[in-house]
């Protein structure tokens, strides 16, 4: 092993984060062939290929991973994310169906299913046998689900529940696995009994019969052709007065009993709705994670393209200059490169957290902790899904015409990865739930966040000292504490200083922002909310890259001392320092630096991108993206 | 006609600038049979539908728009822009493969050429009945045309020219109406006699028969899938020494005499090479309004759908609430609708000039006027085509899942936009090959610019006095003297006040990289210029800013006071006031703008914003897309 080779992988064991060994494991077995597309297919070509795919998936046993062991899963439920994080190196279509598959529609019979469902779903579910949906948007309901028009009507007579679609907004669309293959799917509609409605709960509803017929009642409808995610055959559902047992209700958080009264441990319908939604998360922690994985093989190709691409010569020179010698190439790569080591290290701390709070050993007591949870992934997954659009975008164009062909893999991903920033949750709405997650200190649900309510709760929290506190980890502490008070003398480089922007940032914002909602009275709510709404999503964003730097410094400060944290030290202050200099006018507007240490940000960004240079190669090798799974002419390795 | 339909059709008319006529024509022939693409279609789909609408279109005349009049052609060389445009609203292959073929292949021949390749070829290709392809770019050699490697060596004996293909590098590739349709191809090659070698010209090379099977010695391949541009054949050529006569070198700036002598009115080499590619600018004009079309387009889809669609319920509102009444929601499209009507302004003046530099009542004089056309073609089209992609990509996000889906209509603009951003020019080069030209005050030629003789030019401006001049418009001049000596108590409104900041922001950026630039030694030159890289590129977006901003408001002081003229004021400080915000840090390190102001800047933003929003039916109307070609269910007009 070279010097270089194992500076990479130590990287990529700390990149790895808690699941290295998985990772490794599903890196060796890595297989073009059931991993990779092809370009150019008819959509039923590509739906074909990946409805194989996954099934050779299912074979290898990768949907067995996060299940639980009790009826034939594998591995623990923070594993899943790793590895979806791993196979989001191949292809995004088999990605997505996976996802629907094992995470979205096997998911909520897991969590939101109780033992007979388990019983009965769960193993031909994990093989791939049964496939299915997770029938939750409709046309007219995307981001606001509490607000679904589809009905599940409890029929006393015949122990039914009666599954309708009232209206073409009611229409199941955009769904997953539904023009194709699902004979299955989880319905989610407003339950009612003889007492009333319920709030939104999900069903199984059977859509197609084993030969592939629609079943009596549903018409299922195709989505078309997309942006992207040419191979997942999304579609339509509706329902004209479909029954199904009783029993099909997933009765895990509210259930109907044998003498038709609804029961549910939690009495609350907006929490019991919320408390529902909060199992599912994972969704969101997977679809960033996997975004990441993305971004990371798209600057593989671009930064491996741009250190052999040779255009215009120095004067006096006979051959071309290196593109990524020139500044502005390394400007447009070195950053995101920083900003993608930093967001994989926030990720593997999420996935931790979530297997603490909904692994096997979890209890349900932790309900803040939960939201907490909730509250980060909503803001990480926004955050990571625009990098990853950003990223991969910007690498197309480093690689100019090249990065257009389809060999060279970034069209594809681009084009795929564009749904990421608005499915499981539309970014902006996102960004707005994570603010008020942090406004109401995680204690209120979301859905009791009406404007007033908010207001209500910010008040309360003002009342008892600060909105938001520190994250208490006593290693970046004492870095903070060495670092305060002298913020325009500090080195751009002193890790201490650079947190302390971040939590400033933070702070300040969350801060201000709770000041300004406070004001609102009784007839303005909707109007005071609404012109503070940039401000909001300027507080969420940054209290995320207040975490996502948190979680960097934290890797960094525990690694040994050598080359490897040398290195990385470096791309953490890159990281710090480009992020710095984007809200600079902030800093400054806010009094946090002088003018003369905003133009100095700028120089040192640049420095440390030319000081990264020579170190590229490592450092791509150190994102740990599986060898075989870069195909792309222009990155192949030279010898 | 209601109040609102006439505030509309003079604000299209402002827009339309002077081809309204040509324009509204074009509207009402508008046929989406032969101008809009069907998703879903494969590769060899697309083609074959493009070839056909291509040749329906020639067949109509579009083909003829631009082309001397002596050999068929109609209208000016600048009308050929503006129905570019016009186009540019319907499927955008069927608009690259008509620009391919009228503008880059019939362009070449027609400026490039002298009168006995007139003769011949004009009229069919204007005919559409002869395809070709415009054979500039290498696999090694993209930004930097004068290394390509293709050789046309000329043999006195059979006087004839020898086109070959040297290494793979040499290789045509990205090639449009390559793979399928070209019979002849323009290629460009270094020319060499017994003399020695010329630099690179432009030979016809026939590269299919009529029955098109591939000519001896040529190998056509294909560049498969894209990202984009679906039914554009894009292709490679490699030439193993084809022999084609004298006479098919394209000779108007440099030829071969009977004798075998070449004969060159330019003497310098360089001066020659960028002569012939400046007679070739309108490809980059057109390009960049055409992304302008799109982006317009993408507006009005996302803000009709915008303001029907609702999510989420205000408290106490039992209806959700309209999506466009959110801030964020208007935040994503308002500053960008007022960009996009700002670059459409400046788009004209810029068509106006081609006309006057290079339409037929043109000397060939104005070499400064021409250098100037450059500099500024080449920051526009990047600035251009950068805010179509991105606005095309936010429109898209703002529908959600419904912008994913082909059907309407920003899934395959978006896709096809994106190379935009990096062919006929490079952004990135684009914005540097501008500010060469501003900091050498359009003397020099780009070619001559190695770091160290821009060096010595600098030292020549500098030591002259100013690098840039303001543009000496009595106009806006009068409201600049107005607003000068008073920035911090301005109006944010005030015209005079908002010229200024984009003034100083353009001459300030560009003075400091002038005199950061002069220090460029001997050895260091490299160095030096790559250091200054960013610095370069916000010089050259900023003058680029600023044209556009005087364009926008040159326009508005030229209309009659009105409702019209009221409402476009507001758009024009909506543009003024997001580009100013955008680089606040900038401003604030600067001193051009204290902490307060920088803060009330992003207050009257969102007041634009939200007093734009009653208006938005009208300023999508004034946008002048076709309605014919807005086919996408959600944006479908209601009644």
């Amino acid at each position: 092993m070279t010097n270089n080779s194992s500076i990479a992988a130590e990287i990529t064991t700390v990149l790895d984060g808690a699941w290295h060994d998985l990772r490794e494991t599903l890196r060796d077995e890595v297989d073009p062939q059931i991993q990779l597309g092809e370009p150019g297919c008819t959509v039923d070509q590509q739906r074909e290929r990946v409805t194989n795919q996954l099934r050779a998936l299912a074979a290898r046993g990768h949907g067995r991973i996060g299940f639980p062991h009790e009826y034939g899963g594998t591995h623990d439920y923070g594993a899943s994310c790793a590895a979806f994080e791993i196979q989001a190196f191949g292809d995004l279509s088999l990605l997505v169906k996976s996802g629907v598959q094992f995470g979205l529609f096997g998911g909520a019979v897991a969590r939101l299913g109780t033992a007979q469902h388990h019983e009965t779903y769960l193993r031909p579910i994990m093989d791939g046998e049964l496939l299915g949906s997770f029938a939750m948007t409709e046309v007219g309901h995307g981001s606001n689900v509490q607000r679904l028009e589809t009905t599940a009507a409890y029929d006393a007579e015949t122990d039914e529940l009666v599954i309708h679609t009232p209206t073409p907004s009611a229409v199941k669309t955009y769904i997953g696995n539904a023009a194709r293959d699902a004979e299955l799917a989880v319905v989610f509609a407003q339950l009612m009994t003889a007492e009333g409605g319920h709030g939104v709960h999900a069903v199984l509803v059977p859509v197609r019969d084993q030969t592939g017929a629609t079943m009596p009642g549903v018409t299922i409808g195709d989505n078309g052709v997309k942006a992207g995610l040419p191979g997942v055959d999304n579609g339509t559902f509706a329902f004209d007065q479909v029954r199904v047992p009783r029993t099909n209700l997933l009765d895990a958080y509210g259930g109907i009993d044998g003498s038709g009264n609804y029961v549910s441990t939690i009495e609350n319908e907006n929490r019991r709705f919320f408390t529902m939604l909060g199992t599912l998360v994972r969704g969101r922690v997977c679809v960033g994670g996997g975004s990441g994985s993305a971004a990371k093989k798209a600057l593989a190709i671009a930064l491996r393209y741009g250190a052999s691409r040779r255009q215009f010569e120095a004067p006096g020179d006979q051959q071309e200059t290196v593109v990524l010698d020139y500044l502005a190439h390394q400007r447009k790569l070195l950053p995101r490169l920083a900003k993608s080591y930093a967001l994989s290290l926030a990720q593997n701390l999420v996935i931790e957290r979530l297997e603490e709070l909904q692994g096997a050993e979890a209890g349900d007591k932790n309900q803040e902790g939960q939201r907490e949870l909730e509250t980060r992934v909503a803001g990480l997954k926004a955050v990571q899904t625009w990098h990853a659009l950003d990223t991969i975008q910007t690498c197309r164009e480093a690689c100019g015409g090249a990065g257009y062909m389809a060999e060279n893999q970034l069209a594809q991903m681009r084009a795929d990865v564009d749904v990421f920033t608005t499915f499981e949750g539309d970014n902006t709405v996102l960004l707005q739930l994570c603010a008020k997650g942090l406004l109401t200190d995680y204690k209120e649900m979301w859905g009791d966040l009406d404007p007033r309510g908010t207001a209500r709760a910010i008040s309360r929290q003002l009342a008892e000292g600060m909105v938001e506190r520190t994250t208490g980890r006593a290693r970046l502490q004492k870095l903070l504490d060495v670092a305060k008070g002298r913020d325009d003398d500090s080195a751009l480089d002193d890790r201490g200083w650079q947190l302390s922007m971040f939590e400033q940032r933070a702070d300040h914002s969350l801060e201000g922002l709770a000041r300004r909602l406070r004001r609102i009275g009784d007839g303005d709510a909707f109007e005071v909310f609404n012109k503070a709404q940039d401000h909001l999503l300027f507080a969420a964003r940054t209290h995320i890259d207040r975490v996502v730097f948190e979680a960097f410094a934290e890797a960094v400060d525990g690694m040994d001392q050598g080359p490897a944290r040398a290195l990385l030290d470096q791309v953490c202050s890159l990281y710090a320092l480009s992020s710095i200099e984007a809200d600079r006018a902030w800093f400054l507007e806010h009094g946090r630096i002088n003018t003369t240490r905003s133009r100095a940000i700028t120089t040192q960004v640049n420095d440390l991108c030319q000081a990264l240079r020579p170190h590229v190669d490592v450092l791509v090798d150190g994102m740990g993206v599986p060898e075989a799974l870069i195909t792309a002419p222009i990155a192949a390795r030279r010898v």
